[in-house]
């Protein structure tokens, strides 16, 4: 196939007329032309490289990684370097092969990393545990480009032997280590990158990101569903008033905070997570055109989700030259960047319409090993009248949580929600055989009647209930347990649900559909008074413990800043 | 060779610390490194790879293909690729041979073009012609990367079949084919490019460059002693108002006029021509500063006179990347650029103090073949008191002159310069054995006495001089073929003079003794009533018979508006 167009050249950062040769699913030749005006391109608009997301838990957006790719080729998007650690916590590397098995089975680029730390912690129950002989059963597969982000810095810094047999397999490998590292500095910085720790996604200032960059660390500039690091990051004016060391910037002061030249400072564009309301709306192709709006120049933005991902993770394609794999789209513009066809090896996948290949189901084997539960399961007793509590009380969209505490009523020798504080009761219920219920209490989340519950609960993914009262939650917690998986929102004799049977994660349902479901529940949860902008996400995050302050797991209330247990009854 | 320094990476674009081995002049390793707080990396600074110009003649410099290394080196420019056409003017391939050898004895990157068009036109005399046997001679050699400058563009478009062998000769022999080819459009650019000619220097407008490069055409922004093209091109804003046809930009007009999306549009910059004066204060450092300024992302900046240029002429350098040559710099911060170091091939050749080279001579046999003159050879007789001519007239730095006339009175039959209005005498010596001398007016040039006269004379190098008198235009004549060449001021009973005894056009002395002396001159011109920034730049393109709308050659009095001879005196 031999073909004209002008091609946006990542390697030199110009724009040309360029006959392309492809064979193969290969860049075969790509030689610079001549036209004249009259000439007509066989490629009306831009042909540019296909977007690689260098940092992404497919689980996340609820799909299959066939489903993702089915939406994300509309966006432009052609690879991804993705993490599964949310199903090896569930399933392990069973759990991480389904994905490759599933993903291998569309035209799209997926390459995996090995999860590096599974379970999470030791202070809750997950469905697996991926040692380091996992590791190196995973590294060896070649769909495995690295290993995946090191979240267990306390481990790497403390030396902990098994998490550094880890890191050292990934060089016996010749596999890049994805960081992740948030607040991480000095001299703790220091140990933590030793091991050759090379990317970092977690940075949330620009002195952050300038102190890891120094250390030789290739920064991810996060732009997800989750977290929006990417526009703090991109504001140079903003960072500059964060500065109060100037002498750890070392060889870059001059050039960036004093004459503003700032875009060597990052390597990638990343999403982290993309939930399935944001993902069918946009991509890679939204965040680039963000980055450009915030004053990146328009090619460094391009590098930032083609080339350099390519470069660090040794992946042949993200640049139309001769001998790299013909992943690239059409766009009408640079400033525009709307996606008017997709192709992966040289073959069409999106023309504009449609996507062009059929998405294979995975087998949804029931991972959700829990019995049926009752409201007695989530009564908290107390002998008195009133007690006070621990409450955890959580922020709209963040994952930190701040301590707290409350007075509340008892009923009958049970400790009841309180409305008029938003105090509402909240549980992890393990779903792994064990069948412990962990119960406490949680403010900010304003639900005045119902509950919902969850089977999405970082990092062990235990099902996860807020509600009013005890009744509602043991029927949400039911719901999910008869959908195997899934989100369920109950008010009194009301119940609706997104089934998310594989894994307790995702739907092989397409993008749409769960987006459309995934937007009905939120409309209820509102409804039901919830004022949160992403209720079911920010759920998620209170079994998360490796973040502070105050979480819980199914083995019971958390003190993240200790890490320790701590009692919910304070007297 | 094995060391640690921070390198801009102009693939990625983005700056990390790395570990870099040379092995044999060239980068056998390059592998990003972690390092910590208490590093001391072995390089101080920042390493960047060295900067490379696309298009400059070495001539221009006055200086030796050596002594031009060994003042670029101290500016972190460690390649040209450099057109030998002044010299080939001169002294034919002959003269070629001896710029290629010179520039071997230093350690410096000269890559050479082959001269497309000697002579440049054939209404003077020049002292040579490089026909397409010639070309065929020289593209053959590994020195040579490209066919030289297509200057000759009526040639191109009406079909000229030597001028199209040439061009056929640079596709037999894969070498790219270098454009000039100012203000042309439309059809008849079309036709220009259709043999493949790939870049051009000679755009002054953005308009003129889009039109171009959306015909293939890579942009050279040139920011030299005679052009600066490149302030009015990277203005964006400026450029927006210039455009009339919207409908020719096509795929680029939201992006770049809507949205300022602006570098695709720029492929290198090149200085064309560096007179000493200006060689000792700066080169591509200077114009990458400049290039910020104006707004051009830093790392694009940079692209531009490293990687971009190495990937168009197929040169092995450009990047700090295995395999290629270790040409690189280390500078203090890219805002700066200030040069600490340059390497060429692994090797120190400025250490921030030092060039530590030495330069060979050019022998330099005399090139200027002509007679003693005296002042009646300058003399234009004219029967009656007063008579109209026909008068050039300059305009301070430009290449273009004006049409004008003038009545002048006479004085024992021979037509007398006017101080009052300006009008001095012009004359063109032939200095091949002809021993021709044409003779007229201009206006402009402001000196109120004496006399100058240069072998520098685009482009065939006749000697050119400008007086008062017809005494003084001899004695400055006779001064140059003295010297065997180059410049020199008169008036009255003194003289001063600059020797350019290669080929009338460069001197063995370096840099800045060169521009020293230049400087000197210039202030004696100046005394003597001159207030041109450039008379000697002035000067030397009033010979230039290519360029509108009237000169002078040895032949006579030429209107470049209609491509013919015209007389001096009217009537």
């Amino acid at each position: 196939m031999s073909f004209t167009a002008y091609i946006l050249d990542v390697v030199s950062d110009t724009i040309y007329p360029a006959r392309i040769t492809v064979e193969n699913g290969i860049f075969k030749k790509v030689t610079p032309i001549i036209v004249n005006e009259r000439t007509i391109l066989d490629v009306p608009g831009l042909m540019i490289p296909g977007f690689i997301d260098s940092h992404i838990h497919i689980e996340s957006s609820m799909l299959t990684p066939a489903q993702f790719a089915k939406i994300a080729v509309r966006h432009g998007t052609t690879g991804v370097v993705c993490d599964p650690h949310e199903i090896a916590n569930v399933m392990g590397v069973a759990g991480v092969d389904a994905m490759i098995e599933n993903a291998k089975q569309v035209p799209f680029n997926f390459y995996f990393t090995a999860p590096s730390c599974v379970p999470a912690t030791t202070f809750e129950t997950s469905g697996a545990t991926v040692d380091s002989d996992d590791i190196e059963v995973l590294l060896k597969k070649e769909e495995v480009v690295a290993l995946g982000e090191m979240m267990n810095y306390p481990g790497v810094i403390n030396g902990d032997p098994e998490v550094h047999r880890k890191l050292e397999l990934a060089h016996v490998y010749g596999k890049p280590i994805d960081g992740h590292a948030p607040l991480v500095s000095r001299e703790d910085l220091d140990k933590y990158l030793e091991p050759g720790i090379s990317t970092d996604h977690e940075c949330s200032t620009i002195l952050e990101a300038l102190e890891k960059k120094l250390k030789g660390v290739k920064i991810m500039a996060r732009d997800g569903s989750s977290a929006l690091d990417m526009e703090e990051l991109f504001n140079v004016e903003e960072g500059k008033k964060s500065i109060e060391n100037p002498e750890l910037l070392g060889v870059f002061y001059t050039d960036i905070f004093e004459n503003k030249i700032y875009s060597p400072l990052f390597d990638f564009i990343v999403s982290d997570d993309k939930h399935p309301d944001d993902l069918i709306k946009g991509h890679l192709n939204q965040s680039v055109k963000k980055a450009i709006r915030l004053g990146i120049d328009p090619l460094k933005a391009i590098n930032m989700v083609t080339i350099n991902p390519a470069y660090h993770y040794g992946l042949n394609c993200g640049a139309i030259v001769e001998g790299a794999r013909a992943d690239y789209i059409i766009v009408d513009s640079i400033s525009n960047l709307n996606i008017k066809k997709t192709y992966i090896a040289g073959e069409c996948v999106f023309d504009g319409e449609n996507v062009l290949f059929d998405v294979p189901d995975i087998d949804a084997h029931n991972s959700i090993n829990a019995s049926k539960k009752t409201a007695s399961d989530f009564d908290i007793h107390y002998d008195g009248d009133e007690c006070e509590v621990n409450v955890i009380e959580c922020i709209d969209g963040d994952l930190l949580t701040k301590k707290t505490t409350a007075k509340l009523k008892t009923k009958d020798g049970i400790v009841q929600s309180s409305l008029i504080q938003d105090v509402l009761k909240i549980a992890v219920v393990e779903r792994y055989g064990g069948n412990a219920v962990a119960n406490a209490f949680i403010k900010g989340f304003g639900l005045k009647k119902g509950a919902i519950a969850s089977s999405v609960a970082h990092d062990s993914h235990n099902i996860i209930v807020i509600g009013y009262t005890s009744e509602e939650m043991a029927q949400a917690v039911n719901q999910v347990i008869d959908n195997k998986g899934g989100i369920a929102v109950v008010s009194q004799d009301f119940t609706d649900s997104l089934p998310l049977p594989i894994a307790g994660l995702m739907s092989n349902d397409d993008a749409y559909d769960v987006a459309e479901k995934v937007g009905v529940l939120h409309d209820i949860v509102s409804a039901l008074g919830c004022r949160l902008k992403s209720p079911f996400m920010t759920m998620a995050f209170m079994a998360l413990l490796v973040i502070p302050s105050i979480k819980i797991s199914d083995q019971g209330l958390f003190d993240g800043d200790n890490f320790e247990f701590m009692d919910v009854i304070i007297n």
